[in-house]
């Protein structure tokens, strides 16, 4: 990973591709790579889908080595949803790939002349690209297809479906798996706008000839790697809850918490979450055969292996394991209880390359509205085709839950910073409530993960239902999951490091093993730190404050059943999560 | 007016009215009214759709009087467009009959249970409110109708047609004229969506047994009113451009100085404005016969009388004569140049309930998105019914052109603060860009008209293509219109009086003589810095900061021809508007 791909839509005689040297980005990786780029050169008020923005896709820094858990993929840019800055976070294989071709970032940068759409190829060789108007307008799965035929089964791709296309503010980018399925995506923030903006649909990769990235000092980091896998083995959440059940385990868990956001944030808790839940999924999933429940990593090199394949009732595969959020979305949100509807409505998000979480918040907003029935699955399902063919109605939908419910003229919108609230109500876990509004991102479940301390028992415990002690906890997730974002780890590893503080230690020596480096603990805190407030300063320049840093007013006044609790964590200890 | 009135929709058993004395209010009018109650009395984080956002409608200080030019009125709320304050102003005969009748203010609060829809009645024996649903999804035109069959022909109504009730970020607030027909509104901002989420579809006035409200000191009050009449009857704007050709005087002049933003703001010039000026329409207007061109004023007590009525060829009445900004948005901006057709979107405008700068820049948006080709006006009108009929396209457009471009996925969107820009290029009308830049009220002409100094050479003459002298120009009429628009006088009167210090003093003596007070000229302006300031830190707990004091990026990329300008005012100068 020692140079910098640079490809500019922009060339007075058509895209342009360079080569560069890392030059003041040498040493970082994933978020701390694109969150870098976007700070130093994107102007921070330039409009999101103009030549001015740049979408960044940076592997981790272990990706492409025998690390484990090493294939997440950052992708950044100013975000066409917030309009601040952003990271969406992905497996899939590209990580690896793009890693092990000694890339460490892949920059696209100015603005096509005409809608022209493109594909870029990167291999050995170096990169490519053409113009292939053929790509037009098709879904994710199918430009795979297609990209298969042309380049064989074992490339990889980091593609837009239509919503991508179209611009619209909840279009994922999309990453194949393992089996070279369009499953994995960037999701959050209209990244995928911003790919299409580029004029550019796929970016195919392929790393034959390749080798694994070797460490610095072998010795240390294989000892480290191994110390580090047994450390996930051993607890609880990443060696027995999620192989078990997936990341949907959480269902029955956040449910009876009385935190499962019901039918556009409503209630607390849904009677139909064990039709759904994660148990549920396995028993059926199971029951049809194939590979089961939670036999996949979303990523080689995973040793969680938190997914699995979705079957129908007659064998034919649906979609990877929906997961958690995805299931809540399409599931709870909207009232819906039927795992086969969920499913499929997963497939169509994945395949039009839309954020799931956007998407099911977004439609639960449009159920408000009066446009379909809260449990009506094949309301639902209508509605999202809609996205896909690109009617106003779906470019209203597809443009997210907060310009939906701005055009329908509904008050009740869970989003911050224009991105809709994930799966955990942030009246009954006001630590992520905390996270939510604070984060640099917009509403974003994966950006401090305090379901950890509060439901969890998971480094510490937090009373959900109390303000107390949700700043500092929300802010030291904030800082650490900045920091593992920059590593490529997965961030379930987070409940064995906090939880075991020998397993954070191998994974300092991991780092230290593959790079050569001395970092302590300190040192992972201090990037945490240095990454969160280059993106705060991007945001503050393209217009936030701390009138942005807040919930909805309706969640501050509306009880949630079954607790009766709203947000009541102070607009005052808000403004004090940033205060390093 | 000595009170004010207060209609809360959240009361226990159904809507509550209350009349209250002035209390702080006391001595506000217009604008300082509206925007002092909302500064005090809503939250700026609120959602502008929710019961904590109030509706102020305020007479002038001097409505109700014999002072000439005083009735204009002001609608002041959160705005759901831009997110910050609004004042959006408006002619018509309400303002006078409300001042008759005794109230500085109508206050709109709170949130009506479910979606009953309310009318309201004034007299001289109070205020009423009932429930009648068979107003619902009325057009204004209609509405009216019904008003007058069931009060009389002699009543005047405040009301919202469809787009209102639909809660649409460009829908206005309607106020009848003196022929009491929907024609004058407070378009901008929203301002109707805010009524509609108070499920008030209407205010009928009836000021009968009233009495004009008498002068403090008579004489003085007399020869002032007097002096500032024959003021405006000797300056060549007031006294002859505009009762000649109307406001659409403009469209030659600023199109001659290549200022005319044409489709989409992509020309300075348009091929067709001869077919659509003023002088053109004065020509039309006056061969159909009826009343002519340019012989009604919008409200009882004007003396420059820039409107009139615009008949089709078969005499019918259309719609009152357009003014300059609409015959632009939906002429020149759209690439349409038959004043017949312009004419009827303005009726459509007015009676669906909408902005028509809003809806005008924002079809142009939707033209750049390929929905209709530039000039094809049937094109425009199609697009125009659907907003009427609520379909999802229509809801798009209703919303305005920020939303609209970005459902569409357009980079090029004239606005700022989610605002569209009105009929004057900022780059080649380079003070009217420092106003839409730094306006508490998102880009709004209104606000620091520098088209006085740019292009008619009214107090002084500041070359419009150089960023040199716009600050100063820009803040100085600022302050000046905010002060003007407190008084309920109609704008126009500033040609007079930066011209003719004998008018401001004018003016000044009828203030003094209407209210007993002593002001000076430095009074009035340290009034106008009251008001802005109070707007700017409304907006900053809003979340607005000099990120959101800009023009969108293209306009300083993208030069204008003829006289190929870009936007050049620094933004460290813009940052210098609000130094007071």
């Amino acid at each position: 990973m020692d140079k910098i791909l640079r490809i500019n839509m922009s060339g007075s005689s058509g895209p342009e591709i360079k080569t560069e040297p890392l030059g003041p980005y040498a040493g970082l990786g994933g978020r701390a790579m694109t969150s870098t780029v976007v700070a130093k050169e994107v102007p921070p008020t330039c409009h999101a889908l103009g030549a001015d923005n740049k979408l960044v896709i940076a592997p981790g820094l272990l990706s492409g080595s025998a690390a484990a858990m090493s294939g997440r993929i950052s992708v950044g840019c100013k975000s066409p949803l917030t309009g601040g800055i952003k990271e969406a976070n992905s497996g899939g294989q590209p990580s690896q790939m793009i890693a092990r071709l000694g890339y460490a970032a892949i920059i696209l940068e100015g603005a096509p002349k005409d809608d022209t759409l493109y594909k870029v190829m990167i291999n050995k060789d170096g990169a490519t690209i053409k113009p292939d108007n053929s790509l037009k307008m098709l879904g994710n799965y199918d430009l795979v297809d297609k990209i298969k035929a042309e380049f064989g089964e074992k490339v990889s791709c980091i593609s837009i479906g239509q919503a991508g296309e179209m611009k619209l503010g909840a279009a994922s980018v999309a990453f194949t798996d393992m089996e070279q399925r369009p499953t994995r995506h960037a999701g959050r923030g209209g990244v995928g706008a911003v790919m299409g903006s580029k004029g550019i649909k796929v970016i195919v990769i392929d790393d034959a000839g390749t080798a694994m990235r070797p460490p610095k000092d072998p010795e240390k980091f294989k000892a480290a790697n191994k110390e580090f896998v047994a450390g996930l083995r051993k607890h609880p959440v990443t060696g027995q809850g999620l192989p078990t059940y997936g990341t949907n385990v959480l269902t029955n868990v956040v449910n009876e918490a009385g935190a499962y956001p019901t039918r556009n944030f409503k209630t607390g808790q849904f009677e139909g979450a064990a039709k759904i839940s994660g148990e549920a999924q396995a028993e059926l999933e199971n029951s049809r055969g194939g590979e089961g429940s939670a036999t996949h990593g979303c990523h080689r090199g995973c040793v969680i292996r938190c997914s699995g394949t979705f079957y129908d009732k007659n064998g034919r595969f649906v979609t990877k394991q929906p997961e958690y959020e995805t299931v809540w979305a399409h599931g709870g949100n909207c009232g819906i209880d039927d795992l086969d509807a969920i499913a499929r409505i997963d497939r169509m998000d994945d395949d039009f390359g839309l954020d799931t979480i956007e998407m099911g918040a977004t439609i639960a907003v449009a159920m408000d509205a009066g446009l379909a029935k809260f449990g009506d699955a094949e309301g639902a399902i209508r509605l999202l085709e809609e996205v896909g063919k690109g009617t106003p109605l779906g470019r209203i939908l597809g443009s997210g839950a907060a310009v939906t419910g701005r055009v329908f003229g509904i008050e009740r919108v869970p989003v911050v910073k224009g991105q809709s609230m994930p799966a955990y109500d942030p009246r009954a876990v006001k630590g992520m409530g905390v996270t939510y509004a604070t984060t640099t991102m917009g509403a974003d479940h994966t950006a401090g993960y305090a379901v950890t301390a509060n439901l969890l028992g998971v480094g510490g415990s937090v009373d959900p239902l109390s303000p107390k002690g949700q700043i500092e906890l929300s802010r030291n997730l904030q800082i650490a999951t900045a920091a593992i974002d920059a590593t490529g780890m997965c961030l379930f590893i987070a409940f064995a490091i906090l939880d075991q503080p020998e397993t954070f230690q191998s994974l300092i020596d991991l780092i230290n093993g593959f790079t050569g480096a001395n970092l302590t603990a300190d040192d992972v805190t201090a990037l945490g730190k240095t990454i969160l407030k280059q993106e705060r300063n991007f945001n503050a320049a393209a217009g936030f404050t701390k009138a942005h840093d807040r919930l909805p007013d309706y969640l501050l006044k509306e009880a949630l059943p079954p607790h009766n609790v709203t947000f009541d964590v102070s607009d005052k200890e808000l403004d004090e999560v940033f205060n390093f």
